[in-house]
This record gives structure tokens, C-alpha cells and sequence, in this order.
């Protein structure tokens, strides 16, 4: 685990968030990008060395869209930045941490990407993360 | 906001938590303090220019614990670094942001500490904190 690479916040309209997150940190969203595989569209925000990403479901079978049915608007996932993810992922499962997707899938950002169960983890979803270069 | 301080996260039992997060991040906790007057035991990771701060409930009455209750173990609040919580709590007032704490108060890890309602940020309950020097 290099860093935290991003923190994801679910919530149920982009734009209006975009808005407030503007706010907040006083800047504008770096960017803004549909993950059409995940029924998300998602932005992101820079915050010293990381990112605060923003995501709204486009589609009701989006897994933001059933976090924010379930439990609203909120923190959705911490992202770790790893060197190797394959290798990373081989190291948690041996010591006992459940693996949501063993083989790694795209994610947004130019991201490989895994996600470990929260089950395994105190209830936090935890996502790692490699650059594809 | 300079950047993520930390992230805080409520769990049940801090030291079966404290092992699991050793695993996690391949080290242990670099400290633990107890704040007796937010009713926590804590302990802090390092995470590249980051921290992951746990926390336990000492008693029934403290915030960890009614978290738990209501919302299971799992992310509690991201902590952003700023350079003037005073400023920063008068500008973000002045944004229509909810400020629980208009005084700040001490918290742990030597910070004066100010939570934003998650109300006013999509269900995210956000801390602003400053070193003491």
C-alpha cells in the first residue's frame, strides 16, 4: 500500500455535488468521467497528493445506486494505491482478507483496479488500485 | 484543506482491529491514545503521506458507540489538514456549510479539531483539523 489514492463518496447527483464539493475545497472538479461498465459517472477533485472521486449511478443496477437505496448519500470505498496489484491481492488472500474480484478489472482513472469484501475488513469497502501504464 | 489527514474508522474492538489493519498495510500501528474526553481508545497507521485512525468506544455515551449501533463498524469521517481552522470554519460557514463545532476543540494526535454536518456534504461527516504547535 503506497497511499490513498482516492476516497469515493456516493451521491445521488453530480452535479449538485460538484457544486457543493467546489466548496469545500475551493477548487473545481480535475475531472469528470463515465465508467459505462459500472453504470457510474464519476468526477474528481485533487487534495494535496490525493483525489476525492465523486460518483452518481446512471442505472438503478449500479452498485452506487444500491449503496445510496441501502444506506444514502455517503463514503462508499477507500482506494490504496498498490505497486503490484496481482501480487497484493495474492498476499491479502493469504492472510485471510475476502477478495471480491481475484482477477483485476478496469476501473476509472486509468486504474486496474480490485475490491476487497467489506466482511473481511470492519465494514469498510476497500479498493486497490494499480496505474495502467 | 491542504490535504487528507486521516480517515477515521469505527470498529468494535480495536485490538482485533489493530491486527487485522497490521495485515492490511503490512505494519503496526505506529501509536495508540486514549481520548477520554470523546470516550475513545484510537491507534494510528501511516499510509504514505496518510494516516488511518481507528477508534473504540469506551462507553456507551461516546459517538463511536452510537455509530456502531446505528450503521454497523465502517468508515466514520475523512479529517482534512487546514492551516487556519478558524478561517477556514468562517469561510465555510459563509458557503451555507453546518458547522458542529464553531469553537474548535482538542482532539487526538496534539490537533484542535471541527466537524462539518453531514447534512450540509452528502452524508459525509467531515473534520477539519490544525496542529497545535
Amino acid at each position: 500500500m503506497k497511499k490513498i489514492e482516492h476516497i469515493g463518496i456516493a451521491v445521488k447527483n453530480l452535479e449538485a455535488s460538484n457544486n457543493l464539493y467546489s466548496k469545500l475545497f475551493g477548487e473545481l472538479p480535475y475531472k469528470t468521467e463515465a465508467v459505462e461498465s459500472e453504470h457510474v459517472n464519476t468526477s474528481f477533485f485533487k487534495v494535496g497528493d490525493n483525489k476525492i472521486e465523486l460518483l452518481e449511478a446512471t442505472s438503478k443496477d449500479s452498485a452506487i445506486a444500491r449503496f445510496i437505496d441501502k444506506n444514502g448519500e455517503g463514503i462508499h470505498h477507500i482506494a490504496f494505491d498498490v505497486e503490484d496489484i496481482e501480487a497484493e491481492i495474492i498476499r491479502l488472500k493469504n492472510e485471510g482478507f475476502r477478495i471480491i474480484n481475484e482477477v483485476p478489472k478496469r476501473g476509472a482513472d486509468n486504474k486496474l483496479v480490485a475490491f476487497l469484501h467489506p466482511k473481511s475488513t470492519n465494514g469498510v469497502l476497500i479498493e486497490l488500485c494499480q496505474e495502467i501504464k
